[in-house]
């Protein structure tokens, strides 16, 4: 009997990712995390475990890692302090999770997957998803462990900006869509997708980017392929991205690496829309298309096929 | 010169709607109503107004009836208070602004379309969405203002039923998706879609539904259509539905009507999905589908078709 196949793919998020800011002991750091969170969720993959399993561990450990914009790394708000969001799709039922503006859930992935499969509902915000974390005892955190000296620093950065530039745009200097995500392909054929994210730095009015979107920001479905943003969150609600790939190959007879090219650098860069994602489609190809200067990606493939990425 | 084809199309919600459950009276008023929302939106493009004009305007009339929940007549949340979502998007640009979990926002359509031209977001929620309001001196109502004694009444109902009924299914007795949405076409062409809802009765946790869900609940582009959705939200989220219909027209080339039949009455149906949508393409051809019981709707176009109905 042949072995099926199957394949993960993350990402740690999309920008202005240039060599020329990184050292190389960061660039390291980086590689190691985005290998370590492959490696976990390969090795769920290769054990038989299911699709949703592995981009959920594969999150959960991107999550912890302060180096990303998603648990322990999330960024500052312009109160000072964090709203994180998550979303998880099972392309085998179209079952989705999906939580937006949590201040205290340690790791937002594992409450969107406890929605998925202990709620009636899809999407849950704010102190109501966290009193469904608190019934269902999902871990929770006081807002000194999602405090990092370096997002402090960034947060003050970009307030002291705004005293000079009334209209500007957040992030002028550096722009950097910190999210992470996962999808995969398990050896039954299913596929799976998972996107946490703490949102925009300075951010205010409770503001929802796309990563907790269903349809935008995170898609699977089996007979299409699974989907994972990073971005300008408002260009990918507004494209909503990730379905829009699936339905290219579905309703358009497109492949994966044509759709994704399709939308990623055509129709988002016309409309304006910086970032990228990662995709598997259902015969385990991987594609990590972006139209910003990085993204922190990597893929691992049971056909041998593995990579670890930052830059263009 | 030819006149230009202009249309619009309005609903109130889907659900168990059923003849003899209604007084001649209650009928009378809902029709009434729906009439009224009709010609406002229809006014407005009549003297050339635009689409997204036309649709606020509807929707607004829709939401200071205590008839539809929506605005003045939003149901109660578990807490017995009011939690209104909204969304709102231009066809001609792809720019949309959608809003959710407020409190005290008098007309969310409006503060949707405020956010969709007056801030780099799309998508904002509860207290923040609020402090955005009052920014943009958005007009705010106390608790009072959204109380009515039937929604009162029907919180209290299946408040009790859920003492009898663990695992109980919300609405058991009478599924009522309360939403009101409008589409339109203006004579210039261009499309716009615009939903408000209060959500479910008796809800908890913050759940957001897929009104203000740009693809799901709320989708226009000039391209293909305009579409605004009423049902068991968490369904038409997983199926994105909104944008579906775009894409088989775009991609596949269905007609809007094979469009929303596939939809609606197939995908929808095979997924456990209840409700309705209003649909209005390019071309000015309105579809009103639904597969549940039925669906408070209207439509008027130029070429002098009208229609107000409620049942199937």
């Amino acid at each position: 009997m042949s072995k099926k196949k199957f394949a993960i793919a993350v990402h740690g998020g999309a920008g202005t990712i240039l060599k020329k800011m990184m050292t190389a002991e960061k660039e390291k750091l980086y590689k190691k995390a985005l290998t370590i969170a492959l490696e976990v969720g390969y090795d769920i993959l290769e054990e038989g475990g299911t699709a949703v399993d592995a981009v959920e561990a594969a999150v959960y450990e991107l999550e912890n890692f302060p180096l990303f914009n998603a648990g322990k790394g999330a960024v500052f708000t312009h109160n000072g302090k964090h709203e994180m969001d998550a979303a998880i799709m099972d392309g085998s039922t179209l079952k989705a999770g999906a939580v937006t503006c949590l201040n205290q859930v340690r790791n937002p992935v594992v409450l969107a997957r406890e929605v998925m499969e202990h709620s009636e509902h899809v999407f849950l915000s704010g102190k109501g998803a966290e009193q469904f974390a608190r019934m269902r005892k999902i871990k929770l955190e006081k807002d000194n462990y999602f405090f990092t000296d370096e997002r402090y620093k960034q947060l003050q950065e970009v307030i002291n900006e705004e005293g000079a530039h009334l209209d500007h745009n957040i992030n002028v200097k550096e722009k950097k869509f910190g999210t992470v995500g996962a999808v995969a392909l398990d050896v039954n054929g299913n596929l799976a997708a998972a996107t946490s994210t703490g949102g925009m730095t300075n951010k205010r009015f409770g503001r929802i980017g796309d990563s907790p979107i269903i349809g935008s920001g995170t898609y699977a479905n089996n007979n299409t392929c699974a989907i994972s943003c990073t971005g300008h969150g408002e260009f990918f609600i507004r494209a909503v991205v990730a379905y829009d790939i699936s339905c290219l190959i579905e309703y358009k007879g497109m492949t994966l690496k044509q759709a994704c090219k399709e939308v990623v650098n055509n129709k988002l860069v016309k409309l304006g829309g910086e970032g990228g994602l990662i995709a598997i489609d259902k015969n385990g190809n991987v594609e990590l298309p972006f139209n910003s200067d990085g993204m922190y990606r990597g893929y691992k493939s049971s056909n041998g096929k593995e990579l670890i990425a930052i830059y263009k």
